[in-house]
């Protein structure tokens, strides 16, 4: 494939950027992908796995002279770290950001950005429960949706060329006004996540049950939890505080959903409870056919016989 | 491996049932695995399969004869079915029920049992979200806890027969009171079930977000609920109506817990949200160390490059 730009600079090298890195390497979709993170560590990690062409010890010097460059740092980071690259970033460029939450880091970026400088806000939709310089992988965005969130009169062109790079990366894109992401996200993520945090943080607690137990017999349903509540807190504390809104309206309907089937059970009222239940299979079945999740039992960790 | 059993009976044909006679047969663990279904159905499927050794038209010639009758059927049948079966049952047989509750299916199923029959209540932990008769399979339970519940006064030899039944199907095996079993089992299992039904539920409802935007966008979180939301309604409903008084009380607990981080991601208490996250990776690191699952990222789903 023919590269899309001549150099991409990554800010932060975790488990988005990292996997971000091999995938553009792999398909030689840039001249040079060029890295930098705020430790030594992280920074030291990196070239010893080789996971750019070529780390910067700072901010500055790594987005020097490039074409684009996408700022994968915790979502609560960045606007100081746009503050920080800003004087940097060459007319023309593209600056871009992979955050999971999209008002607040725009609002915080955008103050920031120099005339000439086009930003174009994404968002991809994929993740593992690892995180650092080691976790990446070039197939992680593998099928999965990128949301790119245009900013009014931004340029078509750098648009175009971002979506072009998340589908050459693997991506499927779609365009999303910001806030409209920002419910989205609550729904199929932020909410999820927290409740998740939350469940696994009660059965740590109680003490009539003991952590022993509650390992030896996670296998029941507790254990895909346990998961998603072993995220990066940094990352997740950031999400929170930055889509405060929207993950709190979305938690405000799930506590009335949930007390209302709590009172389908206290009231031994067996029919809405079957009636609720047969609802939820249509969206699995659903999540399924648009191939965004396996129907092997247990995920295929059951090994079928 | 010699039979543990001249004959065993298997009522109730779905995933559990099925897991069972695949997991037997294949280890030669019993002369003879006899299976009885509700549905004409369900027993045609298991005949074309081949199931079972033998499929009977009617429980109570499905029992006769058996040293073994095993009863899995959702948990809110257990009583019925025990009626149904006590006749037939042979003196020194063993009874027992693979229900996801125990105390509730005690109390159906004891007043039934014929003088001289050994009641071994067990559950193995041990599921997926599919059921039905071609949903099982041998491998279910390797690795997986069986928990055997005992009654006053029960049976060594029984209670150890069927203890060594599970062993040699793959499980791990403990004893455990039944009230105890409930709260342990609410803890990592129904609660985590209703809170996933809940969730996707709360999905699905909302009109400001769409279906096709939460079943394309899922990947990142909310899938894992829809797995587990997709579980087989009627088990699920006789379950919460079975236990729930332990169900509700940490059901109480999660609310509580949920409000508190609610009021942290209000008032932008990012120090205790960070601590919380934090303290909650520890229970998935257990569980990873026990063997309950795979440290594989995003279970293995996403392939690591
Ligand atoms: N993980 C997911 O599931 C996922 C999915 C989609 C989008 N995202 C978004 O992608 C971004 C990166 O996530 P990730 O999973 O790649 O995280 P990660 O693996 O934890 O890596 C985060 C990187 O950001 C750096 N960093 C942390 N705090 C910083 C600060 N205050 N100032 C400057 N740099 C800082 C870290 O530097 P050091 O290594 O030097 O500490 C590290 O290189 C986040 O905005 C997240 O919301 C994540
Ligand atoms: N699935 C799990 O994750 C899991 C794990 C551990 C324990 N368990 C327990 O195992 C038991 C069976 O679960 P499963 O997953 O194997 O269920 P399943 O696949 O849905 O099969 C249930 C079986 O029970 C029969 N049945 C349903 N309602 C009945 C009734 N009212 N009277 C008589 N028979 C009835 C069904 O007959 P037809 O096919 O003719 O309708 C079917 O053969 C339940 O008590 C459950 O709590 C389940």
């Amino acid at each position: 494939m023919t590269a899309l730009y001549g150099r991409i600079a990554l800010i932060g090298l975790g488990l988005i950027a990292g996997s971000m890195s091999l995938a553009i390497r792999r398909a030689g979709l840039a001249g040079e992908v060029v890295g930098y993170a705020r430790s030594a560590e992280t920074r030291q990690t990196a070239r010893e796995i080789g996971l750019c062409d070529r780390i910067e010890d700072s901010a500055l010097a790594a987005v020097r002279g490039a074409d684009l460059v996408v700022l994968c740092v915790p979502v609560g980071a960045m606007g100081d770290v746009a503050a920080e690259i800003a004087p940097g970033l060459k007319p023309g460029a593209t600056l871009s950001d992979v955050g999971s939450v999209k008002r607040a880091v725009i609002d915080a970026v955008a103050p920031h950005l120099p005339q000439g400088v086009h930003f174009v806000p994404a968002h991809p939709l994929a993740g593992t429960e690892h995180s650092g310089p080691r976790s990446g992988f070039a197939e992680l965005f593998d099928n999965r949706w990128c949301l790119i969130v245009p900013q009014e009169g931004a340029d078509r062109a750098a648009v175009d060329r971002l979506e072009a790079l998340w589908k050459a990366i693997g991506a499927l894109t779609d365009e999303m006004e910001a806030d409209h992401h920002d419910l989205v996200l609550a729904v199929t993520s932020h909410a999820p996540h927290l409740i998740a945090y939350t469940m696994v943080g009660v059965a740590d607690d109680l003490r009539r049950v003991t952590d022993s137990e509650v390992i030896k017999y996670s296998a029941a349903g507790f254990r895909d939890f346990t998961r998603i509540a072993a995220s990066d807190p940094t990352m997740w504390r950031d999400v929170f505080l930055n889509n405060r809104e929207a993950t709190l309206e979305i938690l405000g309907r799930f506590t009335e959903e949930l007390f209302a089937l709590q009172r389908a059970i206290r009231t031994g009222d067996g029919d809405h409870l079957h009636a609720y239940f047969t609802r939820t299979r249509a969206i699995r079945r659903g999540i399924i056919e648009a191939g965004q999740d396996t129907d092997a039992p247990d995920f295929g960790r059951a090994r079928k016989g």
